[in-house]
């Protein structure tokens, strides 16, 4: 049987990077040797690392002056790494979620920290709007999905400090215009590699600014001056990563990838809206594209452990709500298929005849 | 032709994990998905986790007071997360090389830093010995093997301090006595497992007494609390990480290595004595067994590229020495067949009988 993977991460890549990785895990560019077992100075891994940077740039349209750096220890690192290179005083945080919440936390190490706006008291089920970022603040740092709660910033934003955001669990799912921010950075496990690698998009002009003495691995000068490959790089992971951009450009790139994301999510949500069995948890104005969280209809509450059987014996792989939500998850990430999402529907569609 | 992988890091792994990957990278554990894009919190992936630590610490006879942890980011983070979470007011470090060196940098960050003995003035071509530790200081720091310059630290030092190891290059290599140690870490991408994932085995009791605060990813607690899953880990490397502590296990253990080593070691170092081209360049009592540094003795100096070459057409991969010593390095790790050393060796009286 087919399964279907809405795992929300490390979560489904596409069958060409599954494919290309499995066969360079036995012979990596005809060396004869494992891509786990070459120098990342050889020829092969730098011209690896040389087209999955200006691959990346060429799909999301980065500007000459930002460096594209590929990163180990994943987005929780950059956490702390982001106010450690910006922070001067004080920073600005949005608090959509516990990611959210976790960037903000690393920040108070480093200085004086504003949450602008929070949607906790209603269980991260809304993106605060209207909020004021104070005009001194070093940066104004946001999380664009909240892949837990399925709600997520859709568009670039436009503020008077340099913006900050963690795209962990959306870069690629649409075009950005980099322009807008100072760094955008995120883990790779969702839209583009395997876990172990982090990417960071970094505006050069930002850094160096804030006085402070920092360590070597955690200066993103020093990952920039290098082309990162200051030290021994997740080789694996960006090899993996840059067969995902080759798919994604051979699948018209961001924008055709943000079309097929609406239709993917546009019958999955038509489809918690219109069955009497379930309902959406997030506002319907911040629904994410990539993480769709729905739960059973209070009338049907008792049915949610039935349905979760009933869907992972139909192939359904992932779809159990995070614990804060509960209910079920399903994340639609670039490389899911329109098939899968379909086969989804139909399966909410079949448990409905049934009660 | 047969390749012999010479590399000194990222460098050979044994068949079984190369194709274990593989197949896992194509259908991990029987769910159908592969080892990239499934949930590091499902059952398939805590098992991998789990049992590579419990190997890692049966192979190393790890007394129960220690965590063994899995952390992206490389060895180079280590050389700050050290001092971050150990250095009170100075530590002591014994610099035996380039990476020894930039370890003692990164120290320098967080307090004051006692150079116990260097041996750069010989560009590092032997272990200095016979230097004393100042009693106050809140750690001693060693290299054990030195990649670059072929020189290596063979058995557990007695200080009277916490000892930490950089052991990234010869870890599994031989038995090690760890309760002489409050810190071993390394990168794996030598004896391990691809790039991606250091190791650190750290006594839990030395942790939490240096009254810094600490940015929590940089905070050993934080990983040693949740068995290296507070954040999402390197899972690929990870997986392969315990193939290749299987392979270890089946092969007799680190005592087992040990031996083989030193054959191996043995075998190419004879030459080198023996071979009139050819000389050492490390102190004899410090060979490290796992990079065997040689150069061209002062009368064939001008035959170094024809060897090279001579190698090359041979089925010899990164044999070339480091730019700061030069000449050749062959690097022997625990997955380098006994039989690669043989052909490196005719190779060697091969070129030989030509001058």
């Amino acid at each position: 049987m087919k399964k279907h993977n809405f795992y929300a991460g490390p979560s489904i890549l596409p069958d060409s990077t599954i494919k290309n990785t499995a066969d360079a895990v036995l012979n990596f560019a005809g060396t004869g040797l494992s891509v786990m077992e070459v120098s990342h100075r050889g020829k092969e891994f730098v011209a690896v690392m040389d087209e999955a940077q200006a691959l990346f740039k060429e799909l999301l349209n980065i500007p000459d002056d930002y460096e594209v750096l590929f990163l180990g220890g994943g987005a929780s690192t950059q956490f702390c790494m982001v106010p450690y290179n910006l922070m001067k005083k004080k920073a600005a945080y949005l608090n959509t979620g516990a990611w959210a919440a976790k960037a903000l936390k690393e920040a108070k190490f480093f200085g004086e920290v504003v949450e602008v706006a929070s949607s906790k008291e209603a269980n991260y089920n809304y993106i605060p709007k209207n909020y004021e970022v104070p005009a001194d603040s070093d940066y104004f740092h946001i999380t664009t999905n909240n892949t837990i709660y399925g709600t997520e910033i859709k568009e670039d934003l436009d503020v008077n400090v340099p913006l900050v955001a963690d795209m962990s669990s959306d870069i690629f799912s649409r075009p950005v215009d980099v322009s807008k921010y100072a760094i955008i950075y995120g883990g790779a496990q969702k839209n583009l590699a395997p876990a172990g690698v982090a990417f960071v998009i970094v505006k050069k002009d930002i850094l160096g600014k804030t006085g402070r003495d920092i360590p070597t691995m955690l200066d993103y000068r020093t990952h920039a001056d290098k082309g990162s490959m200051f030290n021994t790089p997740p080789v694996l992971p960006v090899f993996a990563a840059l067969q995902t951009l080759k798919w994604l450009k051979e699948q018209g790139g961001v924008a055709a990838m943000q079309k097929k994301n609406e239709e993917k999510a546009g019958l999955l949500y038509d489809e918690i809206d219109r069955n009497k069995l379930f309902k959406g948890t997030a506002a319907k104005e911040d629904r994410s594209l990539m993480n769709i969280c729905f739960v059973m209809n209070d009338e049907f509450a008792e049915l949610e452990k039935e349905f979760l059987d009933f869907a992972t014996i139909r192939g359904m792989i992932g779809i159990k709500g995070h614990r804060s939500v509960g209910g079920f998850r399903a994340s639609t990430y670039n490389a899911l298929p329109y098939e899968s999402v379909k086969a989804l529907v139909e399966t909410m569609q079949e448990f409905e005849k049934k009660h």
